[in-house]
């Protein structure tokens, strides 16, 4: 990725040609570190598993053993790491580096930061990872140079952050920006979360594997899907999705087109609540399916917002995929070293 | 009204003894204009009709008679008044003090802020009225001291202000906090601004009167509603809907519900994507109906946010009645004088 300078985040640009920071990304299955040097430049990257279902004591060692080989493959010493950024799917106390409750990791109120920072001798900084993803697309990815963005990304859930004025913005409770759980459907179909009709009931993979197990066992409908998907409709992986809308299946096809119209609508409640400049798409899903899927939400949300709001904003597809992580995550770190 | 001194929004603390500022409140039906003194005390009000329906230059002296006449009320000279703040129900280019849009007031791009400045020789701040309310219920009302703040005024329609940080927000088209256009029910009744199932036509009181209407004159329901609202059910005033709930109507007392349900749906979407401390609800239903809507309005939020979001958040009633658009308008003029 060629990157002009004019173009880098202003807390990227701030690393100097001798500092280096390490980004973390951590998810329920992956941990991805990466040490990051000036410009935001990717400088070696390590990739492990996170064995969620082991101890705590063991998940932190297979994060911390991805931090040095990172380091290690850097050809650099940890002593030249200047910060730690690390994004966890969960409810963080930024402040305190505190991982109050993390649903995929089985974790709650485990000390992060005071662990990592004990063992490297560098400052660590937590944030939530879907905060971090958003952050690293407004660096280097689909939001650069843009004051007030929201990010959502689709999974296996629908995670959501947003920057105004420039800032990650947390509200009152840490769960600002939870666009995944917005109700579209008070009758809708029942969420992780309890309630229903929630975007993430709606439009995530879950529910578009949900929405086609139903049409075909149940209502006997003929779909290719369970044949790309190895012959399992559980949970659908992204790409056997596209394949199946290229070659002309109209349950999948379908299935697409509703998570579409609920993102289209999740969109203009987003337009209508916060006004951003920039909506970024990320995740698997939008990384699969392309621009079509993309532009499609654009015009939905268009459709329903009101005259003036969607003037302007724009929705766009992630650019980083996995890196934008990582790359969030050395903006945290290089942001509160505060480098001047 | 009494104030503590600890109390007040920090533009009206800096209003000196001696410094006085105009607020005004513009409706489509009436205009009130007060002056505001040190510590945000009201010395004079006037009030006087807009009739929208004569020319803008017509209004325009209308609003100018209600400014001169508040100061002379208050045994003040034109002079000895630092700024004028002038909320309007439309959107607002807060900078020029152009009045882009205003449905109600048939007003398009008129340049409101320079023809008032040239006339009284003062500083003239234009701002949105609901975003002037809200300011207002911030600065003396029932936000005090609150940095993260989201006001939602229902009346004929829906209107949404919201303020992050301590600062009012506006988003890329000046359109934020439209809370009133957020879609909860995609296939719902039919809304002013076009679309389907919005906030604002579901839960106004241009929602509730189509429900009791079509209740009473499609499904030949019984209801003492229309007579208390002298015989007519084209938009219900706020106190008759009252009466009707304290005597028992059934009916009324279904559509209440129905808007309460679905103003809980909106508080909570509210609070899943900004996470605000407080939600301040405000308006004539509000005022009307008291405390039971408001804590019904909480407990169906609270049932449907994520767990986490609502700790710690208060939905609560507006406390300064008609008076926090003036109020609001005082503290707009103060900010932006900058007084030290």
């Amino acid at each position: 990725m060629e990157i002009m300078d004019s173009e880098v985040n202003s807390a990227l640009k701030k690393l100097g040609e001798d500092d280096y920071v390490v980004g973390v990304d951590m998810g329920g299955t992956k941990i991805l570190a990466a040490v990051i040097g000036s410009n935001g430049q990717i400088i070696s990257r390590c990739k492990g598993m996170t064995r969620a279902e082991r101890s705590t004591d063991e998940v932190i060692d297979r994060i911390s053993h991805c931090i040095s080989e990172s380091i290690e493959r850097a050809n650099l010493h940890k002593t030249q790491i200047r910060g730690i950024g690390i994004g966890v799917p969960g409810v963080i106390d930024s402040e305190t580096g505190v991982i109050i409750f993390a649903p995929n990791l089985r974790w709650s109120n485990v000390a992060l930061k005071p662990v990592l920072e004990n063992q490297f001798k560098i400052p660590v900084f937590v944030e939530n990872d879907v905060n971090l993803g958003t952050l690293g697309e407004q660096a280097l990815g689909a939001g650069r140079g843009v004051d007030n963005l929201v990010g959502i990304f689709i999974g296996t859930g629908i995670g959501g952050g947003m920057i105004l004025n420039g800032k990650l913005f947390y509200g009152a409770n840490q769960t600002a920006g939870e666009i995944g759980h917005v109700i579209l459907k008070p009758d809708g179909p029942r969420c992780s979360c309890g309630n229903r009709g929630c975007l993430e009931a709606l439009a995530s993979r879950t529910a578009i594997s949900r929405y086609v197990r139903k049409a075909v066992t149940q209502q006997g409908k003929k779909s290719i899907l369970p044949e790309l998907n190895g012959g399992d409709l559980e949970l659908v992986r992204s790409r056997a999705l596209a394949k199946a809308v290229e070659r002309g299946d109209k349950v999948t096809a379908k299935a697409i087109a509703r998570a579409q119209y609920y993102l289209g609508v999740g969109v203009a409640t987003v337009v209508g609540i916060v006004n951003p400049q920039v909506v970024v798409l990320g995740g698997g899903l939008i990384e699969a399916m392309g621009e079509n899927l993309v532009s499609g939400v654009y015009d939905i949300a268009a459709d329903l917002a009101l005259p003036n709001a969607m003037n302007g904003v724009e929705v766009v597809s992630a650019k980083l995929g996995d890196d934008a992580g990582v790359v969030g995550a050395a903006v945290l770190a290089c942001d509160n070293l505060g480098f001047t």
